[in-house]
């Protein structure tokens, strides 16, 4: 492996570890502190995950795309932007990395490190929110390179802070963010059974907008 | 009708259904979490509106101009950067875009599809905030176009923000987003009946917005 | 009086009246939703007041420097970006439509128009604190000034979002607007014995951060 | 002393100063607002310390580069970009910065200046998180620096307002606020005997920070 491709592989792997880390970690704080007050709790999950998704994206951009998230590198393979090999690398590195920042959460919070959720996410509104969020992100990303490139970061992380709202899932919308979520019976957590159905949502979601996505700003589809 | 038209006609339909989706969708959410208190239910229905706006704004602006709003369509024709043609597209797209959005929320909230809002909202002072809401938001508009094109996406997100909480109405402030409501029994319903003169009083104020910034920005008046 | 100069008259009264409005209309919102818990009524008073600055700012900063403020219109004569006459034309516009904006929130919540608040403002940690918010404001202003011009809008938006917060006195920081927070017995109020020593802890204040700039950038104290 | 070495420290300590009026006073506020919901409280601590660290960066960037931090100092000098005697008077500046803003906090607040905190923050999870906080503010800033200079306010602040919540600690990860903060008895405070642990921590993650940022943007290792 070149280090261009170790580089890329870190970038991804760290990025999608301290999203997971943040998506978990102010998930526990949130929760801890609220009260019982789950819309409190939410606020205190959202304006973290949006934040730290600007961060991420600007500083990982440049190395690796940034893509965090395996639905977002499917369709940069789908719109000629990854090569399959590449795919592979991401996605293993976006999976490792996102487990990595589920324990590092559980270790800053002194909890079990190994966890497993108990939190059902389950039934046809959660997947088509889910297909929507997926759908709605890869129009966000399509969009902002077609035209204003710089602008992705702050366009991702805006959109996610409004999908964690307006999406009865509170948009995972990410394949790798779902798995780790998986490990961690907190406030993020989703049970096992759940997972497969999200991320078959995410991907037709995703897939979906990176058709649409091809139609609506054609320049990109042929750069 | 030509690809650019068609163009055209999606970005303002799918603009104005995640925009509608998000302003139902985290209505839902944060009234359902927020456990009574309606600031915090408000709060998580102005950020996420706030947020998507700004990335609507962003990805669809290139392609229909991001008007996602009838009301700001009839201004850019009184400014003459849209002919009347387009007019009529644009509305009509707007109107059904919004409509769809409305229920692509109560899909994902596993709610009926179809509803009516009972939530009465009537009276002067109503009125007075939804011209004074759309008037500001036009003036922003302009104000951005006359000399920092680039921070229409931003400053309209702003300002919307800002608007959820200045007016009494919590700034509906856009017909086609008015008409949506009216079809969601939730948070973010308006009752028939209040449709109407919401937006008659939306089209004044933007419609005085219009002619003071050609006034203000006289730049802008004759581009 | 020329086009120019009524353009910038226009300006700084509509510019204050909106800041007015959202800061007296939201205070009244937050108050009304919050159920009692302050904390949660000054986050909505906190978020549209950070969210509309950065819009006025953006809008009629190019047509009379968005000001909006007579202590900074002071500071502006003083580091001779203001000639005299102006600054008498600019801070009664300041102050007549800091009132319309005051008379504009109470016309949109059905409330009295003409009010006197009742909320006593008063003591020697108040008053560190509007000299420190309104040192900090200046600051603000004058190092974007010398760097990063157009941050401005930005920066003070977000300068006053903190302002709100680590100030005791939730950061009036602006003379107009404390003029006409005296007229609304409501959240944002203050009685009118409060007024006079406020403004002076303002000016204060504002005269040292344009002291101390001219020394820390001295770039600007020459331009 | 030169001038220009005068005004970095001035930077410096009336940035750290703000940093820490804003970090205390916000707590105080939020504290004293909150109604005895810890998240509410955190929100209004949050908020307002993720918008002025983005004012601060702006403003005190181009004069010292803000780095208002002994460990971001620390890795400056690592890389080269500090010389070793500025280094001394980098974080003399702001512990000293630091405290004042501290004593600032308390005289708005009418509170006694001279506080000694007793609010432990002691534990294995608690070092780890304040590590990691500091990794990933460094890697923010190298990763800014390497292709995006102008973001670094933005990203500063965006990280921290993130790490507040994401981390166990709420993220002081900065050793002179850690010190300005064990002399304040309030929200923010941390009591004596966890001062030390804090700081190596921070210290220990600001390393690893900088040598991974090396790795990953080489570009910055060389310039």
């Amino acid at each position: 492996m070149g280090t261009d491709r170790a580089r890329s592989s870190a970038a991804e792997a760290l990025g999608t570890g301290f999203l997971v880390a943040t998506v978990i970690g102010s998930g526990i704080m949130a929760e801890r502190l609220a009260g019982g007050n789950g819309a409190i709790a939410l606020l205190g999950n959202t304006l973290p995950t949006g934040a730290i998704l600007i961060v991420l994206i600007i500083i990982f951009g440049p190395v690796s795309g940034a893509h965090l998230n395996p639905a977002v590198s499917l369709v940069m393979v789908m719109r000629g932007k990854l090569d399959a090999p590449s795919l592979v690398v991401y996605v293993v590195s976006q999976i490792l990395g996102g487990i990595a920042g589920c324990w590092a959460a559980h270790l800053m919070f002194d909890l079990n490190m190994f966890q497993m959720s108990s939190t059902v996410r389950w039934g046809l509104g959660q997947w088509i929110a889910e297909s929507i969020a997926a759908f709605g992100l890869v129009l966000t990303i399509f969009g902002c390179l077609a035209n204003n490139r710089p602008a992705v970061p702050f366009a991702v992380g805006l959109y996610i802070t409004a999908a964690y709202w307006f999406t009865a899932s509170t948009s995972f919308a990410n394949p790798a963010v779902t798995i780790a979520r998986a490990l961690s019976d907190t406030f993020a957590g989703i049970s096992l059974a759940g997972v497969f159905p999200f991320i078959a949502a995410q991907i037709t979601g995703a897939i979906a907008g990176a058709l649409l996505s091809g139609w609506i700003w054609p320049k990109e589809g042929h750069d």
